[in-house]
């Protein structure tokens, strides 16, 4: 069977034989989506549910890192639902991951309530439509806060999350106090947090937060994720995140 | 003159040729107030107030690096003011830092509003008195919030700095999604955030955070200070804030 359509291309994973679709020009998942996946947990029989979930490299990375959870992907663009679905039977995996075309502003609609143990979303960073160049739509909506806010993720996250449940979310460090004050007013209580600094002595530009449905204040920042030991050479845990083989 | 009491001890801060008085057993100040004062600024001119002041280190320490600025330090412990007034005029600094003694719960009866271009503070971190062993009443208010919250030092910093005034303050990384909550609540908006990490591959156990009153959303997470590169070896950006020469 030909998954493949024009203009896309198949990329191998590196882990447990997987490949993915993507669409050069549209979109493709960057280091962000790996880091979330390997950032989420999953246990056996958990219910999982991706927002945002774009090419569903997300609950691809983590069904093989987690076989035993079940997973749900929910993405508002039908093209990338339809690439996302390919890739899902490219990898035999139709009856672990679902993938729902819809918009998370609906949520109540789509998915019943209190009934995921988890949520992941690498969700659009950017506000507003500010910076707007020759992109696609595909690309604008997922960089850019047009097809949903973060009050929008949150608010879905809270209402498909059972009490207790995981939400795992990569999100720029500039936007952290919005994120954290939003977070708390969904009863979304922050626990776990990690920033990826290009190098040692740089800035941030990512942060992966671990928020619990319910839970008491208590917030533990981890030890700094850095990628690179110089340019191009990542350091060890990069290695191991992308299941490369150091050379 | 001798200005130190019984029980009292004199160290050199090796900057400036100033000293400071510190009563071992009552309260002697960490690494956390030698990084605030690093972290914070204050140009020439402007009005500087260090509340929770403790021995004074945080102006003395100030006042060595942005001479030109003016100094009030706020505490509420009576003997703690004493020595820190006494610490103040051993360095001959009686007319660039004043002390005084007073609740911050009670600041609208001690200074007027909207004067402070900068506040420093480095608060109780410790919610309640759960873990209370055999400490002094001078050490448990340090580092409990028994005479102050977090909250009563958040209203108390909008309420003395004017628009567009600095706040520096040093706290556990734990209690992180309240402090940028809260902040936020008082218009002071989180703009710069550093994270202390004892060694590159720890938690951190420190965090220095710059909010802005009235300032917009944007936050610039730094580069982490990390503090040790092995069991007692400084790293060289600490060496650098203690001014040590590296041996």
């Amino acid at each position: 069977m030909n998954y493949q359509k024009e203009g896309e291309r198949i990329d191998d994973l590196g882990i447990a034989g997987y490949h993915i679709l993507q669409k050069p020009g549209a979109f493709c998942f960057g280091m962000d989506a790996v880091l979330l996946a390997d950032f989420a947990e999953a246990r056996k029989n958990e219910q999982v549910l991706d927002l945002c979930s774009g090419t569903g490299i997300i609950p691809i990375l983590m069904k093989a890192r987690y076989p035993e959870a079940v997973y749900t992907g929910l993405e508002i663009q039908e093209e990338m639902t339809d690439m996302a679905e390919r890739s899902v039977r490219m990898n035999g995996l139709e009856h672990s991951i679902r993938m729902i075309h819809g918009d998370l502003k609906e949520i109540r609609s789509l998915l019943p309530g209190n009934q995921m143990h988890v949520v992941t979303v690498n969700p659009p960073y950017i506000k507003g439509v500010s910076g707007l160049k020759n992109q696609t739509e595909a690309v604008t909506g997922a960089r850019h806060e047009v097809l949903c806010t973060l009050e929008d993720v949150l608010a879905a996250s809270a209402y498909v999350l059972r009490s207790s449940g995981r939400l795992y979310m990569v999100h720029r460090p500039r936007r952290l106090p919005e994120i954290l004050s939003a977070m708390q007013q969904y009863h979304l209580e922050p626990k776990r947090m990690r920033f990826v600094h290009p190098y040692i002595d740089k800035e941030p530009n990512l942060v992966l937060i671990e928020a619990v449905k319910g839970g008491g204040p208590q917030l533990t920042v981890l030890a700094p994720l850095i990628v690179y030991d110089a340019p191009g050479q990542y350091r060890d845990e990069i290695y191991r995140i992308y299941h490369i083989r150091k050379v």
